[in-house]
């Protein structure tokens, strides 16, 4: 077994949602397995903080929000967000707690509600990038971008598209609280899904923005903020590759900080997926006492050993 | 200035969402503004345990879920409540904060979901009363009736609607942590929104349920389960009365929990409406050292102060 070590796990979207547009069923019990091997590394003895993706959920709450818009007042981005965090933090909350008591160990799971300080003067605002929520008619497009100032795209897959900003995540709003969880034997703390839910400060007021954050981006300065031990990247590939989807395709054991700045660099992960990743792994590798790893479930054991994975060290 | 204690405060619907369907900038003013009347009793010294309806926030969420289900996989109602509390929850973090940061206050303000333990024997299972959602067609409810075994029940004012059970809520689940949170200096804490997540346990296993708790007996449980000195019910008039609504209503500045006892049996305290707020009180009340009000929000501060509102103590 390996050291025990406070680790913040990102858990990325497809471990929590199949493909396809699946049934509830189907989407509880994908959660299921994959709280599973969550126990497995906490059965290991490590304290575990868990952070997730959202964007099947918050695209599917943003359809749902459109569908009734006639009949229910539609909720601002931010809203759904926040709606997404609570509806995935109690279903991983129950597995997570089903599988402890399986193994007969103690532990109490707690979602918390997380908002994630950005600047408002953040570039990403002028230039919103990010695609999000339903497909609309042109009609319904124009409407929107007339009346509620919405940017959007057109996309062949199915229409017009919304674009948001997705600004870098500053800090974490009401971290003593969560330290606090933490700190707790026995806790397992459930923060900012979906990358928390956007917040800028307006003369010391805090207001939610219409933006989402990057869930690698976020955990990263949640890892931080703890001072955890290790990063942990859950995604849907063993390990970071050079030249990926390519002949020479090369998977990568190991980089340094300084390497995976180069790989950066030379354009070898793609912004959106690969490359906040491994930008979340190389921000929060400040010193020797901080390890990250990016790996994907069925690797994670072996990876949290040593022996698969990629890792991301100091030096 | 009344001696400091550590309060549940139990804040009904209509404090955090207005009549008539309002918009979502509406529905934020309000909850700005019930939470700058919150913020008032934090100032004085209180420490505050915040529990919250969620009526209206649940039934959008089900019309939305409703409306498109042809696109996006519909989510049970334990889901749908789940969303409510992170909903609701984050917009009263973000007031709550900003009338703090007014006052020069330091407060961390954390909204944890929350799962509220039932009996899966409780008989409220075998008799759904609870109308709950949008109204539905005949022929949808005769779908949903045959297909999810929905119970339903024809209303005038526009068509079939689901009536869902009402179980006695038994334990609060990870209370401890809940715990941890609220003896922390500074923090607020907001649990069990809409009565809480309903969950039952099947051989150990905790399992959501289609069901809904009400409010106010679940603040009632969990202003017990922290052993606080004070269950603080906000609602929509300003004291209890005797005769509500006919020419000889009297209301009650006080009473002990062995006359409140006598009028529930009198009939003088509706179910669903002042029925389970003097319940949750007069099961709170187990001793000298612990005290029930209801009030309105407006009545707030003088309530407190023992001037206004309706006491119930022990003897």
């Amino acid at each position: 077994m390996s050291k025990q070590k406070r680790i913040v796990a990102a858990i990325g979207g497809n471990a929590l949602y199949p493909p396809n547009n699946p049934s509830f069923e189907v989407q509880k019990d994908l959660i299921t397995k994959t709280c599973r091997k969550l126990a497995d590394i906490i059965e290991e003895g490590h304290r575990l903080i868990i952070t997730h993706g959202n964007g099947p959920q918050v695209g599917n709450i943003l359809e749902q929000n459109e569908r009734a818009r006639k009949v229910v007042p539609s909720m601002p981005l931010d809203v759904c967000v926040a709606e997404t965090q609570a509806q995935i933090g109690y279903l991983m909350q129950q597995s997570l707690q089903n599988a402890f008591h399986k193994r007969g160990m103690k532990r109490r799971v707690t979602p918390v509600v997380t908002q994630v300080l950005v600047d408002s003067k953040d570039k990403a605002f002028k230039n919103p990038t990010k695609p999000i929520g339903p497909y609309y008619k042109k009609s319904r497009a124009e409407h929107l971008m007339k009346e509620r100032g919405w940017k959007m795209k057109y996309d062949r897959r199915g229409g017009y598209r919304r674009l948001v900003p997705s600004p870098k995540p500053l800090k974490i709003v009401a971290m003593s609280s969560i330290k606090k969880l933490v700190s707790q034997r026995g806790s397992v703390v459930i923060v900012a899904g979906g990358g928390g839910i956007p917040v800028i400060e307006k003369r010391g007021k805090l207001v939610g923005v219409e933006a989402v954050i990057d869930k690698d981006l976020a955990s990263g300065l949640v890892a931080d903020e703890l001072d955890a031990q290790m990063l942990l990247t859950i995604t849907d590939v063993r390990r970071v590759s050079l030249n990926f989807g390519k002949k020479n395709q090369k998977g990568l054991p190991k980089m340094t900080v300084d390497e995976a700045r180069e790989h950066m660099k030379g354009g070898h992960f793609p912004p959106g997926t690969m490359g906040p990743k491994v930008q979340a792994a190389v921000d929060f590798v400040k010193n020797e006492d901080r390890q990250a790893i990016i790996t994907s479930l069925g690797h994670l054991k072996r990876a949290l050993d040593g022996k698969d994975g990629t890792w991301i060290v100091f030096e």
